[in-house]
């Protein structure tokens, strides 16, 4: 897959792409990155990036045209989406990762900066605006980052083991079961009984169990949703019975 | 405000941490960031950090005994937060940052690594588990770099006008409204008649609604929320009134 990163700081994507999975995933050419700086695309001979609110306000907003002119000087591959990351798009999730990572061959990635982008990036540029989470930071490039190593790490060859995907987080919309290793006793705080017992249902069985259990306790609103799902499918389940 | 990053990285921050806002309020001194690595502390011949996972499954764990030793060794000021940065965790929200930003002279951050942690460090060391959403990235240290940013810039002199911070995103718990800058008219695409009418009023009233429309048509979860919040203010006030 292609990603372009549109960035008026690609400097910063130096060290976090050359360390651990993501790097050697780029050296195996999984995904090549680009970069591009709309700095790049301005006319004035200032080159200037940002310019005051309309309306009045604190802060700088990126201008709209080096925008769309980076956007548009780029390779373009089929199917594509341009994303611009700002705490107003929709909340990134693992379901929205995963139909990145299987249906998209290019991710063209706009990263803000100041007080935002000019929305005319949003309303006719990007396909499609993601969020984060519901947080504030400084600049689009973390996000970036974030995005680019989420779709990565899912496609094909990122991951040594396929299997180490099947068993992610929200795989199956619960949190993870708790892991522990070596050693077995650890100031006095021993690894569960059932984990040491070889005895594999058992052991399924207590991590399903705890899946459900601190789903429950902690994130309510994913564990009412995976069991309006589960119940969804039993109700399927008997309509082919009958 | 002082950090403290547990990593098997550190070469990961060294750029994200030398551009943009971050890297003046470092080297303004409104925080500092340290690194430890907890391959520092192992004490075997081969400084193994990882180990499979007891009752089996793909992929490795962190070790325990290396985390806790690197975060025992670290200065400890009052009052402080051990983070450790996992989906399992509760969500990373804007009041959250806050309380951190506002509260605490340390914050100490465990990044995860391989499949995971011994469970035992979030159960006996970790003061907190934060997520930065519902998916998975390869490592910790994107949710660090994003809880590092997120915190520092609401430290006093980060961003330049305390007004910044107070125009925040989910500041009032709506999604912010849209911002434009020049060319008044790009591409035939016009900025909104009344942000450049310079009738301050029928700006704010135009940004409110703004905010209210795309809050519910966005994010109808914050905008119930918001709606209740709105509810038992007039409610309150009237009880004032009686």
């Amino acid at each position: 897959m292609r990603f372009d990163i549109v960035t008026l700081f690609p400097e910063f994507f130096d060290s976090p792409l050359s360390v651990g999975l993501m790097a050697k995933a780029l050296d195996r050419g999984i995904a090549e990155v680009h970069f591009t700086n709309p700095r790049s695309f301005t006319t004035d001979k200032h080159h200037r990036v940002d310019d005051e609110p309309y309306g009045g306000g604190v802060g700088m907003l990126m201008k709209p045209d080096p925008i769309f002119a980076a956007v548009e000087a780029l390779p373009s591959l089929s199917p594509r989406e341009i994303i611009a990351v700002t705490p107003q798009g929709e909340k990134l999730t693992q379901t929205l990762l995963q139909s990145l990572a299987h249906q998209m061959a290019q991710c063209v990635i706009i990263c803000g900066h100041y007080e935002g982008i000019d929305e005319r990036v949003m309303e006719h540029l990007a396909t499609r605006e993601i969020s984060m989470g519901d947080y504030v930071l400084t600049c689009g490039e973390i996000p970036a980052l974030a995005l680019l190593n989420g779709i990565v790490r899912l496609l094909p060859g990122t991951v040594g083991k396929v299997a180490s995907l099947r068993e992610d987080s929200f795989q199956d919309g619960l949190l993870d079961y708790p892991h522990y290793t070596r050693p077995a006793v650890f100031r006095g705080w021993a690894v569960p009984e059932v984990l040491r017992s070889g005895h594999h249902g058992a052991i399924a069985q207590w991590r399903q169990q705890q899946q459900r259990q601190r789903t429950q306790t902690r994130r309510p609103d994913l564990y009412q949703a995976w069991l309006r799902r589960q119940e969804e499918t039993s109700a399927a389940e008997e309509g082919r019975e009958c």
